[in-house]
């Protein structure tokens, strides 16, 4: 309960195993930290079975094929991988996804040309549909989900505003992730009337993040017919007791809303169509991104709390 | 603001205009009370104009023609007419239903064949789209539409559970409704347990009518791809300021659910589709309805006083 210190992990040393036939090992060259995570570790009933105390922290990663009795693979080859907080690992290959370095950068399969970017991708299209000329605000804009809602919700022809905790965040959601308006919540005291003064036509679209108070603000800014997609809620991952607010469903009969709640991992059937398209805007400068790199495979739990106090702009990532 | 007290209201008397041209003059037969109204009188922002202090309370009614100046209308005529809480009105005719005592008494033209009816038919079927088998809740299920959308989820195959507060209002739905199980909100402690022992397979799709605890029990037992229609919250109506309660978006995101809300006036252009099929689900004896007949047009506020504070069994109707 509450944040995670450095001390409630462990690193340990195991023996790498023999492969069998038809399995690879690998070895990880960028491993994965995300808000996702904090989930996996409270014990608490969720989408996915918690991990034990004493078990391996479960993520993303990008790893090196180092040996092989899998005809598919190759040593040298790139894959992304589900391997969690380990430096090596042994995979049958199945799910595995190979990565060509010649059409982005590997590392970008753990953020914009993966789970993340996935997330925003249908968080935003699938489940609120945005129009040309409609407001769309997102909280958590300069994450890695977060900074590339905005800039699909630009290209669908919409008026962005972005939330987020420090001024270079904001410089950078503004001056590179193209979104035509942006507050630090940290340094504003009314989110209401900003909310009002950046969306004169007022909120068709909210991509959530974070939840709690600049959530109750953006609900007090709807307009009639919209719809909100709940990511996250990385203020409340820490909390060691369900949090207190004002109570927002009345609102959504005012203002004919809907909320819905997605797990990326529902469109992964969808992804090979989707990914190729992200590749496409990125490849146009349609989209930008950023990657903020923690060296160290020892630096992971430090890497992943910092993340959950939002140290991180854009993709947080481990290099080991 | 809190609940409105009968020295709110003042009954006055005003002339009987002239018809002009096109005109008819009708006599209320019976007019409506429902828990929206109290929206509009609350002087907050909403979804439609409020009524000032000292403006006629606004609502429906079903009248009979006096005197008719439109060729379209005879005397003798009885209309379904948004007449607010007055004993006599004129009209142009226009959007004016004509009743036929011989298909439904005509009193059903402000409840199951009318507003409610309506706002339980398409407020289930087309936000939740209930699947056979499924599980529905409905909360302020003995009330003018709770009754009917707990019968068309049985239409719809469903296993129906019923929250209602009075033991005779559980007897209602049960024997009568055909609600699968039900309680009374008002004797039980742990709303939470008792609807994990009454929806055994989870729920699937929540009505809500009221808000409040009952819908926070409700969002700790839903299934994955649960979807929640947000009808009303009576609960919360009479709050002089808003009421805080658990934050619930986290949980959207563990079940992927949808929550929803809408005004029935929104679904106006299709009533004459499900008009038909409501009246033929009446004649079946698929859906039973009742009515609680307020006596006298002096009594419209203490009526409607009533029903804020649950006083009521299935439509609250007041005869004039």
């Amino acid at each position: 309960m509450g944040l995670p210190k450095e001390s409630d992990f462990r690193l340990a040393d195991a023996p790498v195993p023999e492969l069998g036939d038809g399995e690879i090992l690998v070895r990880a060259m960028y491993l994965s930290v995300d808000p996702y995570m904090r989930g996996r570790i409270s014990g608490m009933k969720s989408y996915a079975a918690p991990t034990e105390i004493g078990g391996l922290m479960q993520g993303g990663g990008v790893a090196r094929v180092i040996e092989t009795k899998n005809p598919g693979f190759s040593v040298g080859d790139i894959v992304d991988i589900y391997m969690g907080w380990q430096e090596y690992a042994v995979s049958n290959g199945r799910g595995l996804r190979k990565l060509d370095p010649a059409v982005a950068p590997v590392s970008t399969a753990l953020g914009v040309l993966g789970m993340p970017g996935m997330t925003a991708y249908f968080g935003l299209l699938d489940i609120c549909d945005p129009k040309p000329g409609e407001t769309v605000v997102v909280s958590g804009a300069a994450g890695a989900v977060g900074s590339i809602v905005g800039q699909i919700a630009k290209i669908k022809g919409c008026h962005t505003a972005g939330i987020a905790g420090g001024d270079d965040k904001i410089t950078w959601i503004l001056d590179e992730c193209g979104y035509d308006a942006a507050f630090n919540y940290k340094t504003t005291d009314n989110y209401s009337a900003k909310l009002k003064e950046l969306c004169p036509n007022g909120i068709d679209v909210y991509f959530d993040n974070v939840g709690g108070p600049i959530t109750d603000a953006v609900f007090g800014c709807l307009n009639v017919g919209a719809r909100i997609s709940i990511c996250g809620q990385i203020s409340q991952y820490n909390n060691t007791q369900v949090e207190m607010g004002p109570r927002l469903l009345g609102a959504l009969i005012v203002y004919r809303a809907k909320v819905q709640g997605f797990l990326v991992s529902d469109y992964a059937p969808r992804f090979s169509q989707a990914l190729p398209e992200m590749a496409g805007w990125i490849r146009s400068g349609q989209i930008k991104y950023r990657e903020d790199i923690v060296e160290g495979f020892e630096n992971l739990p430090k890497a992943f709390i910092g993340l959950l106090q939002g140290e991180n702009i854009g993709k947080r990532i481990v290099k080991v």
